[in-house]
């Protein structure tokens, strides 16, 4: 079949190791093969509690469409974060919709105007962020010299090491945290922030210096557009069902917006992880970017040596090696 | 309304420019203000030629769906584009289908496979490719010191100036050449070679020292896979209508391919630009990669000014700034 070889061991990114028998030569590491190969302890269980889990209405053919988005750990992004926490405690964006889709671009949500330019209103407990939050200070250790940021959980004390990559970025110097591919300033201003690549999901807003309220949000569904980093939030990343927002027929209005509500995707319902109906699990885990299995997978993805590969990238951006995660059956 | 106000700009790549009132302050330059300002002598003619026009079904609403890709010009990957032309016309490709879609990666199209593990035949003429044509040489001007390619076509005797991007790139060394994205080799073995960046055409094949035909091709819908160059035949980009495909299924089998052919999005016909019933126009412009016109459009892709933004990236990836396309109004 003329496939690409290449994308079956992408996909299998979720799939069980297959074991080798000893009389075959061994096919070199694919990241997929890394990834299936990795220890129980590289990987960090996701807590339910920071998950949003918007249900679309069901599609065409009646079939279900949940979108689970993974929210950003402390210290990034978080009066944001918590603005959207209570928009889903209040259930603000049940009856809302899909009101943009731009395609490489964005898929974005919330409520937008009604024809008389209003917006519909946000509950209590809505707190303006300031432009000053896009960006967290970075702490250097004393002992080490390394950088760390202060995320309250984890290993040593919630002082999350950032590991910076090998692999040259072309914005900034790249680096993981927690799981989460974050940037940091290459003047040394002592910075990190998180990155807008396929997937990520972030704070719509008017001109600066409004930031947004978190009530209007998007998902990058095109190359990554990096230029939107430090200049709109990234407050999370699709982790199952982008391809729910990714197939949307693109908005011919102005800037993609839909020409008529007709066309919106209705949302159902968004509610944290942890107060779904009982029986609903919701299980994921990440990769460990501090471990050693994701380096390999790095460095794999920068090199690959199987055997649908000639050439070796020799290279590999940051947004093109998004964190593994994976669901877990109960 | 709660939009990037900097998508507008965006989206106004193929707008006329607003005259600015002398009493308004102007606002700085975007990509797409640079875009609509740019003269006449800085857009170079498509040949409808050099255009492969598919048709697929009209979509559930009756509505056409047309995707014109441009394919790349001598010296890149012409064995692949010459079997492309004889495929073309011998129409081999109507009545086949996009087989496989798989997000944030490709959708692919051709005949496949039958259920019997057979594929359609292809016609006469169909000419193996080496694996050494991924990869082109680059001539060093004996005046200037300046890298070219032999193009056969444009100024200066077809012998074409490749602009070396001042932007870093993470894979190579990041150019332009007579319209076209293309690195170059950074080790400085005189070679140059075009990039997968979204809407980019390639040639699907099987494993090493396979090369594919031509027939079957796929379409890069999500974030830039640069590891597949000098891997894969780029043979061209999605110039219009790429929404076609980037909104279709994606594939529930292995490697994202259909389960059923009856999920097939059928193509009706492929054409060769020059070879549409008359009256059917097909003029396209780009512009030109050597232009002050481009450069400046780079320049501020990498560093916004523009009231929407606060920090200006201060990088722009190879991929993350298109080359600008227009249609031509007859």
């Amino acid at each position: 079949m003329h496939i690409h070889a290449s994308v079956a061991a992408l996909l299998a990114v979720l799939a069980t190791a297959t074991p080798t028998s000893a009389q075959q030569p061994a096919e070199p590491p694919t990241p997929g093969s890394i990834i299936a190969a990795a220890p129980a302890e590289d990987w960090r269980a996701i807590d339910p509690a920071d998950l949003l889990v918007m249900d679309l209405a069901p599609d065409a053919a009646g079939q279900p469409r949940r979108v689970v988005i993974q929210l950003l750990p402390a210290p990034f992004s978080q009066g944001w974060v918590e603005n959207i926490r209570t928009l889903a405690a209040a259930r603000w964006w049940d009856g809302t919709g899909v009101y943009r889709v731009v395609d490489n671009w964005v898929a974005q949500w919330g409520a937008g105007e009604d024809e008389a330019g209003k917006s519909k209103p946000l509950p209590p407990g809505i707190t303006p962020v300031p432009e000053t939050a896009y960006v967290t200070s970075v702490l250097r250790g004393p002992e080490d010299g390394r950088d760390h940021v202060l995320t309250g959980r984890g290993a040593n004390g919630g002082r999350e090491e950032i590991v910076v990559s090998r692999w040259l970025d072309p914005y900034a110097i790249g680096a993981h945290v927690a799981g989460w591919p974050v940037a940091l300033d290459s003047q040394g201003d002592g910075t990190a922030w998180p990155v807008h690549c396929y997937g990520a999901v972030g704070v719509a807003r008017d001109l600066s210096p409004d930031t947004g309220s978190g009530a209007e949000l998007y998902a990058v569904i095109g190359h990554a557009p990096r230029q939107l980093d430090r200049n709109i939030a990234v407050v999370g990343r699709v982790i199952e069902g982008i391809e729910h927002l990714s197939v949307l027929p693109r908005g011919t209005g102005e800037a993609g917006v839909y020409r008529t509500p007709a066309e919106h995707t209705p949302i159902r319902s968004v509610r944290m992880g942890d107060a779904l109906p009982a029986g609903e699990p919701l299980r994921f885990e990440y990769l460990a970017t501090d471990s050693d299995s994701f380096d390999r997978y790095l460095a794999i993805k920068a090199n690959r040596q199987d055997s649908f590969y000639k050439v070796p990238a020799g290279g590999v951006d940051l947004c093109n090696a998004p964190v593994p995660v994976r669901r877990v059956q109960s």
